[in-house]
């Protein structure tokens, strides 16, 4: 596995797994139907941002992008999304990006890293940046409608760099 | 004062105080030197979202904007931000323009509303939105960069509509 910026070329592989991830409604506070313009538009952030993707050879196996959370005074703490391919869960590829992500986004200068909006039944990702040093530093009552077990909360986590 | 949604003709009314606080870096976490186009573009929201005026007569008091703060399964949850010209505070411009949005939300169907970064020495803001019902949810450390504070909190506030 290696992980480098995205290419233009890369979108093509990225929109199936992104497009089935994002309609599956359970992780992401996308809208469920986003067209694949919009996709590209919201993933594939242009610089001083960074997308990477997680290749094996030709195939992508997962995808993040990273940037500042918010801008001015605040633009010191970065923000990070994470996507991967059903197909290659279970070989370490969330982990490898979180790691990937974390190591850039200190090199860029940033002080801390928040997720916004982490869903807290997606307790895999919850466990993995708990692991990689994020804490829970509060969760938004019902502030997720998962298709099956209705409105659940929102972790913001965050963790210094 | 009377509180409408604004019109594009209103935004030369709305850039001088946004300008003003915006540079003074002490509130938003927007770039301080921000130009005017890039802040009607940030400020000037379009449907579904709102951005209101308070107004008494031909003077622009303050101005909110407020919509979704997430997208898809997160939509329901808004968010808002306010801005009081200089010269209108101690008027409760905040406060009405706050009741405002909290009315407006709730008409438009969302059962909370979050502010994402409220700076935490911005303690007469803080003070307006828990006697509006908000609580701090979390403070982030040393998330926002006062230019004579230095590192301080943000807060997190949320309450339910």
């Amino acid at each position: 596995m290696e992980i480098r910026e995205a290419t233009d070329e890369d979108w093509a592989k990225i929109w199936p797994f992104f497009a089935e991830i994002v309609a599956a409604g359970e992780t992401y506070a996308y809208d469920r139907d986003i067209s694949n313009e919009r996709a590209k538009a919201t993933w594939m952030a242009p610089p001083p941002a960074h997308t990477v993707v997680a290749v094996d050879g030709s195939t992508v196996l997962g995808t993040a992008k990273t940037g500042a959370n918010h801008m001015g005074p605040a633009s010191h703490i970065a923000t990070a999304s994470f996507m991967v391919a059903p197909g290659a869960r279970g070989r370490g590829v969330g982990r490898a990006l979180g790691e990937h992500v974390l190591a850039l986004s200190r090199a860029d200068g940033f002080r801390a890293m928040q997720f916004n909006a982490v869903v807290e039944t997606n307790t895999a990702a919850v466990s993995l940046w708990q692991s990689l040093g994020f804490e829970i530093m509060t969760t938004l009552p019902e502030a997720f409608h998962h298709p099956a077990k209705g409105y659940v909360g929102l972790h913001i986590m965050y963790r210094k760099l």
